[in-house]
């Protein structure tokens, strides 16, 4: 199963907590068992589990910036985002979970991000699962 | 399948060299062919594949140290954590590695490690394997 | 299906677009919906999605120099690489994408490239495809 979402940011660098769309998906698609891949097909964006905590979420603004600082990169002389590129190729644009009795397997304290860094945008996230073979019913 | 085991940590930031459990696990639940989840649903807390030398196990710690150095952190206000979020959202609390013939596909210098952001803690680690379907016993 | 491709690094620090091949694995496997495994089963490269831009290229190399510069590495006074060992273990050695349609699902921008940390050297890279349960032909 596939399912894509549309999420709209509003800052050049931004968290948003996607967890109840994707958990709302896997509901939706009935799988009882297996894995489930959270993708965002975009290079200036990523997606992570962390806490939602508005603390935080401004930390990691500022992690962000600290990583990046002192760079003169020449991707900016093209397009003014070569650390929103470094930063979503960093962070990675998927994170992969497993299904377990038809529910998303994560901590309490481990929310899905989108992570902006080229903001505003319309973003795309998609959720693709892959069930288990359930080897008595074959 | 689905199978789950603890792991002790003994110091604040460590790395614990999971391989061998992981291994045991695989062999166990007899699957030849498919992919393996190795996911730890914590937020403080990540999974990497590095190479098992003294050194280098000190030297992760020294740029874990440096990479979130001369930061003020909000999220201290709350729990004085913020590094160990940040790190474990950073490295990524899951990996994902294919299995071929009942063995787990992966260089000779990749060990699996359990990353320790906040501890002394008792960690849990979830192995999910999913089989691909073998389409001539269908 | 599991197959394999090696890739030949030619500078210590290198970028190599490996989508062509990984897309030619996709077709030639006749995949037609499921999930891909991209792995590199080395501790000194990784694999990363980003765009193909040449001066987003030298980005990437500046911001790996960036990261690692100033540590006293312990692991050089055995191997000369733990600068490399970091790296890759930071951006990790594999990415999971979705299947649909026959394709890969990714963005225009999202080009996957082995990362090389400590070349010259030949990589292997593994592509491993599990496709989901078509229950209409079950």
């Amino acid at each position: 199963m596939l399912k894509e979402f549309l999420v709209s940011t509003k800052n050049r660098y931004q968290l948003i907590d996607i967890t109840e769309k994707v958990e709302e998906i896997i509901r939706e698609s009935k799988i009882k068992e297996g894995i489930c891949l959270i993708f965002t097909p975009h290079s200036t964006a990523g997606i992570i589990l962390t806490e939602n905590e508005n603390g935080l979420k401004e930390d990691w603004l500022s992690f962000f910036k600290k990583l990046t600082s002192g760079i003169d990169f020449l991707h900016n002389q093209i397009d003014d985002n070569a650390d929103s590129h470094i930063l979503s190729g960093l962070l990675g644009q998927e994170k992969v979970l497993a299904i377990q009795d038809g529910e998303l397997i994560r901590g309490p304290w481990q929310q899905i991000f989108l992570v902006e860094f080229d903001g505003p945008r319309n973003r795309k996230v998609i959720v693709k699962t892959i069930g288990g073979i359930d080897t008595k019913k074959i």
